[in-house]
């Protein structure tokens, strides 16, 4: 499809949280996905997004439709690529402007679901709308090739953690098993993260060490500034419904 | 600013070719850029760009800006970037997506130049339209942190090189003298390179041998295809005067 309108731009994310597989119990990766309520593609599922507002910054756009999904704020939440293929959606063209986010699992357990919202694991999603498979693949892709592993699973856990989450994490992303005794070796040679000297509470026979993540391992920020936490651009606090759009 | 127009959408293009400094002799990183011949910023140097096209895509029109503004195909062309705050523009909003390039130095002196055409070191722009010196910063760091060391370098030579050749370019991105014996042997531990058993012509006494890249040193590429040469959409053949849009 082509048509002499200027293409029109969208905002749509991509939300990636850890929790434990259905049928394995193993941690895997899902991301919340919204119901088409009307054409194109009524009823099918598709990333969360909508229409970019003229007068809203690009991140507070992508974090407002983040939070009427989700009702979370991420700890990470970063540009992730510009879709604009002419063939992406039918009728008008629209560009979409595709920001991920990384939420922890146990604020993802508390995010609202209905009936027109739920969450998918990303490796066994049905047809979605639009492009959004192939958007959801490249994101999976970029999470597994990013190097920053250590700030990424940071984003995917609380302030402490012991080893056997932190692995369960690089297992979730990596979709394999890694050795416990390896994996702690390699985490240890980095320095990236910091023993607390506190032990997990409630595990009362030899509980497992919390660490936490060195402040003082810089990781080189771009000159667009911190992707992690909130942008500095103030949050809107209007409600709206959940919306889906190219 | 802010109005309640819907926003529109420009495709720019940052490009860089190594080329000796005029004063050192040393290569350094440079950029083409085009004067603007219309308010805002009427006479400014600016990022070679243009609208959106809405029958072109996203690659087609990065790729048809930099062949119209200086006559070259890029080796190395992909998406760096969406721009889009409200601040960056005076008037109506605009949305940037930005494309980067790296072409050969042999390629970049061939390119076309008049008085509204020029190329500049990157590291000693002027005051540019728009919020293109932070784009041009940030494309620099995003070059320099870039892990693909080795992809990143052949953009920018031809198919056989010299290890001094290839050392030239590391130290252009990165801006600091980098130790021959050191750099030889980090090369060669990579298994990125192949030595072509040839030797640089026209040196008489003891000719530098020349390399070639390792091509079955595969490369992770991303479900959206390799970013090494022309995109597959076939190239628009009009000609335009070099255009400069936000």
């Amino acid at each position: 499809m082509t048509d002499l309108h200027p293409p029109v731009l969208a905002v749509s994310t991509v939300i990636f949280a850890l929790r434990p597989d259905v049928e394995s119990g193993f941690m895997t990766l899902w991301l919340p996905l919204v119901r088409r309520t009307r054409d194109p593609y009524l009823g099918l599922w598709a990333l969360p997004g909508g229409w970019l507002p003229p007068e809203e910054e690009l991140s507070t756009a992508a974090a407002s439709t983040l939070r009427e999904t989700t009702g979370l704020s991420p700890k990470y939440l970063e540009q992730l690529y510009t879709f604009g293929d002419l063939s992406r959606s039918p009728g008008s063209r629209v560009v979409s402007i595709v920001y991920w986010a990384l939420v922890q699992s146990t604020e993802a357990d508390l995010a609202a679901v209905d009936e027109n919202v739920q969450w998918f694991p990303a490796d066994r999603l049905p047809e979605l709308a639009f492009d959004h498979n192939h958007i959801v693949e490249y994101a999976l892709w970029r999470l597994r090739t990013k190097v920053e592993y250590s700030r990424i699973a940071h984003a995917f856990l609380g302030e402490t953690f012991t080893l056997a989450q932190l692995r369960d994490v690089h297992e979730a992303v990596l979709r394999r098993a890694l050795d416990p005794a390896n994996f702690r070796r390699m985490i240890e040679s980095t320095g990236t993260v910091v023993d607390t000297g506190l032990r997990l509470a409630g595990v009362p026979h030899r509980p497992p060490r919390l660490y936490r993540y060195n402040d003082s391992h810089s990781i080189a920020e771009g000159p667009l500034g911190s992707t992690v936490g909130w942008p500095e651009t103030p949050l809107q606090t209007t409600p709206h419904s959940p919306r889906s759009t190219t």
